[in-house]
């Protein structure tokens, strides 16, 4: 399976802009692939100063501009995308990722963990930590996902991997380096593929500023960093991986990762 | 507070030698420490290919010549100690690790979560994961134990944080790397200093053979790596941590990560 991340600067509050930007940034990207991941808030930037703002670059998941080009590419190259994008959903607002299949369908996580002021915009994900099964040439393989800050919450990725996740795809706008390091034991202790699609570059709006770190990774059920795209530049991975290596949770011919739990022990 | 490890080659099977060599490498360590943690198994070596040669070298808590060195050592330095134990239990084997007071009192902790054959010699952990208060012209600190193998399981860290822990002290004997760099996480997911003693040496014993990868690691609650061993000597660090910076789960203005917990969403 060929499954990969896009790395890009998307421009704050300009949806029209990043659509026509991611557009032309994978058809570009002319190497086959099955999967692709894209950072958090792909369509909209991250760093809004009031609800207004936000709403104004909202979308419906599968009826907004984004959406729609995402489909259009997913039935075109006949892949699955996974992106974040800033949703609307009623008079409610969530940081979602939405996976794109290539039938061009949509299926919807909402962040669990909200970061800083995400939580004066969007309203807690209400999706749960779910997993969607993905399927092509490649056969069938589960995919769970989670948003940037979820991954400072072990339980986010051990949910995922419980609930059957091979792949953890992870689309982020970090402005610490810390995740990208954190990957390889989320990777380790589950014994999953996590891609971690970052975004680059700077946002001001108002008196704000942040930088986002960049650093993509892809990182497999070993911890073997298997992609590690630059800091600040937009970039473009794809890698093969082998989704059945995540089903063996065996770390010795007697430890069973999964089997060895002691949740009775547990908080 | 003055926190520290010592990482050392325990002599496989001879108990006595390595009460010796304990006793002799602390008292050459004049600096002064508060908490010094030792490695696992460090009363016995580890590579046992029997129970009989288990029972042989196990020792009764508080009894036993290895306990009755450390609580000698501990009321004269006025010293916390932790450190790994092959303990007996009536007719069970345990792989322990004692927490040694300045007045040469002893608790216990059993490892969890058995490491391959382990599984052979010694009982599953009865313990639970529980936090024992340390004190003296430091403070009152929170100190949580796990044992080696114990560290790829995020609920086993993540409940000695939950339950108040301030310092994880991670008596170890790693075969593999992975751990020294996942510490990383546990720590800043948790917000918790730990101490990971780490042993050193090959193993030898009929056919069998292991190679201990030493590198202890000492990390705060942001990751930072307070002290790192070399990978095959002998060695022995103190270093000044203020265990106050732990009890501070805020890591934005608006993020708690024990508050920001979704439990209701986790497995």
């Amino acid at each position: 399976m060929k499954a990969g991340y896009l790395q890009f600067k998307p421009e704050l509050l300009k949806p029209d802009d990043n659509t026509e930007k991611v557009k032309h940034l994978i058809n570009s990207f002319t190497n086959e692939f099955d999967l692709l991941v894209l950072p958090e808030l792909a369509n909209s930037g991250y760093l809004f100063t009031s609800v207004d703002e936000a709403i104004r670059v909202s979308e419906t998941v599968g009826t907004g501009i984004f959406s729609k080009m995402l489909a259009e590419i997913a039935q075109k190259r006949n892949v699955w995308i996974v992106s974040g994008l800033c949703e609307r959903a009623g008079d409610k607002l969530f940081n979602s990722a939405v996976l794109v299949s290539p039938k061009g369908e949509f299926k919807t996580y909402r962040k669990t963990h909200l970061f800083l002021e995400e939580k004066l915009w969007f309203s807690p994900g209400n999706t749960g930590l779910n997993v969607f099964e993905i399927n092509g040439k490649f056969g069938n393989v589960k995919l769970g996902i989670m948003i940037c800050f979820d991954w400072i919450f072990p339980e986010a990725a051990r949910t995922l991997a419980l609930n059957g996740a091979q792949i953890i795809a992870h689309p982020s706008n970090l402005v610490l380096s810390y995740c990208q390091q954190a990957m390889f034991t989320r990777a380790v202790e589950n014994r999953v593929f996590t891609i971690t699609a970052n975004r680059t570059g700077t946002e001001k709006n108002g008196n704000k500023e942040l930088y986002f770190t960049g650093k993509s990774v892809i990182v497999d059920p070993k911890g073997n960093y298997l992609s590690t795209a630059p800091q600040a530049d937009e970039f473009i991975d794809v890698v093969e991986i082998e989704p059945k290596n995540s089903l063996n949770k065996q770390v010795t011919s007697m430890n069973n990762i999964f089997d060895d739990r002691r949740t009775e022990l547990y908080k």
